[in-house]
């Protein structure tokens, strides 16, 4: 990395970090004043944004042409028809949405006149890294904007003209706000993004949003807090106590409503009592959907004619038309398969045996732990969040889909009257610590 | 690092995870009767853990002897006289407090039949590196019991006996509960405790207590999340509005209470209009206390035979009785340095006036922003949660005092009745999105 790369980034941080913390003193109507005024600049700029994305989308079909990136990232590199339209009415919803931040969260009153509160603000400064989807690029500074972070972008290679264009415009509105145009910055080279992820002083929390080996290279070579938005490896457990006629809606919408996203089911397990008469009829109902079965021993004797699955199968993520399959003995054997090979995302169990579901909720270490429904319903928009960051697989901080609220943290702030812990101890003042009532807040 | 420990650290971690799968399906009684049976050992291995102690305690008296170790580190190792006591104090304190597992803290109805609640759950593993306090290892394995985790430690080798005889006493009380004995477990060497920063499938989050460079080495090392307890580097701002007898109560006791500790004051900044008349009275009085001071020009001119502040004193975290002193131009000069040369710990302003104190809570990027009171009240007891992981300076998950909230995360519970992603969208069903109230929860 070149000393001049560094010193460029990092002179970007500097300015991102400034902007934050003149973010963090506007208040709600000011966020989205200026969240406004992108809004009528990216309408603006509608036909140079669109410009440079042909240009991109030309560029891509050489590529693919030769070979060298798929047809389906093309197509989703794509801005035209209703894309950008419905860019602006995501925004538009956004501008709506609550405001994450000054949100009061505990109120204690310590002693006469010192009054504790614990008040959500913006995290300081995200650093996203994306692939393909230029849309993304707007609405990961939208939503930065909305709960008071800066961001420092880099989009996929794909999508530069795009991207550049976007934030170009998006900057463009911001510098008609209170809200400084350095708040939402570019990266362009992969160089650039390395020398990101070794700027701890000045970046807060990276994000990635794509590929789990994105996110994992990500994760060793920072020492910032990643949030990791990872792919999936989702399971169904078809229990004893299935109800067959869910379980085959379940199944089949898990694993074909949509097959190329994270929250695609990617393995069946199924309880051994349940399995001689019902996983013929799921198997026959995946097959009709175009599915392939890759089956344990056990499953293959009930689905003659389906392929075997190796052991690599367990930990696969087809995001594809394929399902793995795997009879097991008993409730906690399909705990322990999910725990083992899942990747923490969602997994369902399908039962009637409220205390089997309880058992699988408590026990399954994943995000979403679900009873009779599909899988695929991980998803900020499904669950009413309005806005998503992205699907977290982390343990800490903001797990599942992510909205608003995983883009803030919190401070505590104390009033006092000029007092001293001195004062407080064994044979001295003891502390109150008693809830303050909303209607006595001072905030 | 030999593929010995490598492989057998793995081996401990992996029982870890076992253990935690079983702690989190336990509920609360059982979880607190576990500790019931921990108090119990620890009260019945008094004696053990006592020789065991006084063991370290003469080896340590040799090393300070030797001039290798502090006298006041050997006193943190003492868990003789009151201290074994108070630990016991602390453990039925915590067994009192409310489970910081299985709290809902978001319920929503999608759509008929499909149920949606967001529920607080253990995180894990957690690995937690931490130094010469003894007591810290009873506290640390019980409050990972009380949130269902289950912990890896590794002590200061100052500690070694003490804490071997502490760990096999929670053990033995453990084996007599549901919760498995390898729910805690004790690294012995620096070697393992690296080995434990490796493992990210095992561990899910590393919480090191103690120095900031221990804190920065493990987060250098490791892409396992890391809850940051560093230092403080805390500021006290007397504001042009400050009244002059609560910035007197306000300095001194941020500065001298105790001075050895993260959250004492170590840069007293001062407005320049209110500098001339107080600041020399505040100068006598934390002289008087004993204070060393050092002070930037302007100051020098009011406190005449104080020392000069170089730069790096306005970095320094003295941990002592020294305070650095500078006269700024604004209240946005007082706010840019606490941002530039500050911890992110706890910074306190003294200002009567209002719109001054919201200014400074909104742009200090710290943990803890107080007006009129002073910055030893950042403490989790102070708080009033009972019980404390530590004080984090991180900037996602837990901020400020770090209590049993800290050690638990969320999963989504979605229940259905064979609910379909697919059945849902333009032209077909909508979701509702209505919040369930209380009484209807199915928790």
């Amino acid at each position: 990395m070149t000393h001049q790369t560094t010193s460029n980034i990092e002179s970007m941080a500097r300015r991102a970090k400034e902007a934050s913390w003149r973010l963090a003193s506007l208040g709600t109507a000011a966020r989205n004043r200026a969240l406004e005024a992108v809004l009528d600049s990216l309408t603006a700029c509608r036909e140079a944004i669109l410009a440079a994305n042909r240009q991109d989308m030309e560029e891509a079909a050489r590529l693919v042409e030769r070979g060298d990136l798929s047809a389906a990232l093309m197509k989703r590199l794509d801005l035209s028809g209703d894309k950008f339209t419905a860019v602006l009415d995501g925004l538009r919803d956004l501008i709506r949405l609550p405001d994450p931040v000054g949100q009061v969260d505990l109120a204690t009153r310590l002693d006469e006149g010192l009054e504790l509160y614990r008040v959500s603000c913006p995290i300081g400064v995200l650093g996203v890294i994306f692939e393909a989807r230029p849309d993304a690029a707007v609405q990961i500074s939208t939503l930065a904007i909305k709960s008071g972070n800066a961001v420092l972008l880099k989009g996929g290679r794909e999508a530069l003209r795009s991207n550049a264009a976007l934030v170009e415009a998006i900057r463009a509105g911001l510098a008609k706000s209170e809200v400084p145009a350095d708040a939402v910055q570019l990266l362009t080279t992969r160089e650039e993004a390395r020398a990101m992820l070794a700027l701890d002083p000045w970046i807060d929390l990276i994000i990635p949003r794509g590929s789990n080996e994105l996110v994992r290279s990500i994760q060793e070579h920072t020492s910032i807090p990643v949030l990791g938005h990872a792919d999936g490896i989702c399971h169904v457990y078809v229990d004893a106590a299935a109800d067959p006629e869910k379980a085959a809606r379940v199944v089949v919408d898990s694993k074909t409503q949509y097959p190329a996203v994270c929250n695609a089911a990617e393995t069946l397990l199924i309880h051994k009592d349940r399995a001689p008469r019902l996983l013929p009829i799921l198997a026959e109902q995946l097959q009709k959907a175009g599915v392939e079965l890759r089956c344990d021993a056990r499953a293959r004797q009930l689905v003659p004619g389906s392929k075997p699955a190796a052991e690599e199968d367990w930990r696969a993520e087809y995001l594809d038309l394929i399902i793995s399959i795997k009879v097991v003995d008993s409730l906690d054997e399909a705990i322990e398969h999910i725990n083992r090979y899942g990747s923490h995302h969602t997994d369902a169990i399908v039962t009637e045996d409220g205390r089997a579901a309880e058992a699988f909720f408590a026990r399954v270490d994943s995000a979403g732990v679900y009873q009779n429904a599909s899988t695929r319903f991980a998803d900020g928009y499904r669950y009413g969040f309005g806005a998503e960051v992205g699907v977290s697989t982390s343990k800490t901080h903001a797990r599942g889909p992510v909205g608003l609220e995983g883009l803030v943290i919190y401070k505590y702030r104390l009033y006092g009257n000029g007092h001293r812990a001195g004062d407080y101890g064994p044979g001295k003042r003891g502390y109150q610590h008693q809830p303050i009532p909303r209607e006595k807040w001072r905030i």
